[in-house]
């Protein structure tokens, strides 16, 4: 059966028509994500429309919609509980009544981090484990979990996806979360080059020279012994090793799934954070698989299905 | 129906016969945690006679026993899973088998720290809530949570119970577990005296006229305003904060309860935290209670019932 998929994201959303595990037509849109959701909603409608017309498949003839959303859901009701500056009405947005009115279809909505994680459990590198955590480092750092078979949520819908929070140096640098020292904070994109500002050999690296600041460029420079860049690529693996070795300790998976625009490093990344955490890890059963994600940015479009199914159970 | 309950400590081991709720009769005795599980069993099982007759009640009358264990168990089987040096065989030893040969009963062995966090959940500060992460300041940190009504232990029983080996200090001290920076690494009593030992006001600290340096002496120091002690004080705090706020952002509570030997001085550190949480914890639905133990060293003996009737359930 067929369900129209969107993951919103904070500068692109994504349109697709999932089926069986597939994805039949996808288009991308850029995001209003500071434009009112009356707006971004039209735009998603169209979206959807011609999605449709790719998959020749009429979009009320679908089973739903599943929307991702990069902020704090109530998974049960599918309203937007905070949107943290992103989508700044959405909060007070029915989105269940927009899908009814505009389709005449339900509608499940999910927080993005758990999304990317259900999508890869179910049809990527986590496929046939029920204990999973998924670290997604981007702009900030997204957490979630499955244990047990049973995706994480919490009583407040906050459970795991706040794990880019986890204080991973008490006393250390304010987070837009409001707690100090987050691993979010301590490294990740939106931080990286006031972190990097901060440090006094950085007037003299090779970094400066670069108009796109990001991990891709961090770890090129590091490689070339720039001693600025390679003291923030390590401190940056200590920070997620360590972040890592919490989330372990806390969910107790069998797996960890890295994703992100940083896994085009994959080889910089990932095993200096396999390293840190079999060396740090308390797992006396065995070893923590750690594994790059394999839907990259369509994990999220591929969980629609499941989430449809479960909410439908769950009526 | 009563229950035989066992709280098996590293230097104390308590028996007790519970009903309904109610010790009906309790004894301790002296750990003998470096021998043979072999002698343990015999000195608990007089234990248990012990308590039997004190409560007139025949040992193999009872619906069974539940022991709460220092160390990683496999809470579906029964067998302990490592024993971090206190009893050492026993994770070679067939307790079930003991619990029948002895009194013909079944046996429930739960880790010690959800043991706590269970009693408290169902007979102490955390009755009526689903939603509770308990961390017990002690020698080491104990953390245990409870998830919408359901224990958290995940796949390989480790979940939550290695909160307090949470990383708030990337880079940090070196911890029993294998890790850096854990929050028990960083202050716990196991640790406190070497931390104080490396600051250079300790030389001139009142603490080191103490013969127990324990956290009641550390907060009373601090209240003297010895600037070591008052320093190591805010250091505990602050660790103590982090881990919390952490813990909040991992499990998603609507309540913490802190246990331990500290809570003697509830009012120098219950306070605190509460406060470094409120500032620092993300949490848009409202704010988590901090809250003391109800139980103090019962609460494992309380979640005695609760063990057998869940295991009964499973089998």
């Amino acid at each position: 059966m067929n369900v129209l998929a969107c993951d919103m994201g904070g500068t692109r959303v994504k349109a697709a028509v999932v089926a069986e595990g597939r994805i039949l037509a996808r288009t991308a849109i850029a995001a209003l994500s500071h434009r009112p959701m009356r707006d971004c909603l039209a735009s998603l409608a169209d979206a959807f429309r011609q999605v449709g017309v790719e998959a020749a498949i009429r979009p009320d003839e679908c089973k739903g919609i599943a929307l991702s959303f990069p902020s704090l859901v109530d998974s049960t009701t599918g309203w937007v509980l905070d949107s943290y500056g992103k989508y700044p009405d959405a909060p007070g947005t029915d989105l269940a009544a927009w899908a009814r009115a505009e389709f005449g279809l339900p509608l499940a909505v999910e927080n993005d981090a758990r999304m990317a994680l259900i999508g890869e459990w179910r049809h990527g590198a986590g496929r046939g484990c029920d204990d999973l955590v998924m670290v997604t480092l981007g702009t900030g750092i997204g957490v979630a979990a499955v244990m047990e078979g049973r995706v994480v949520r919490g009583r407040h819908g906050q459970a795991a996806i706040m794990g880019g929070h986890l204080s991973v140096r008490y006393g250390g640098r304010e987070c837009s979360c409001g707690n100090l020292g987050c691993a979010e904070a301590e490294t990740s994109l939106a931080f990286l080059r006031e972190i990097a500002g901060a440090r006094p050999d950085f007037s003299a690296s090779g970094l400066l020279s670069e108009s796109e600041f990001d991990y891709e460029a961090l770890f090129r420079h590091a490689r070339m012994d720039d001693p600025c860049a390679r003291a923030l690529a390590d401190h940056s693996v200590q920070v997620w090793g360590a972040l890592v070795v919490s989330l372990i300790h806390a969910f107790d998976p069998a797996k960890v799934i890295l994703g992100g625009g940083i896994m085009a490093a994959a080889d910089q990344v990932l095993l200096p954070i396999s390293d840190y955490v079999n060396r740090h890890a308390h797992t006396p059963w065995g070893k923590v698989e750690i594994v790059p994600s394999q839907l990259g940015d369509a994990a999220a479009i591929m969980a629609a299905e499941w989430l449809l199914d479960e909410r439908m159970r769950v009526r």
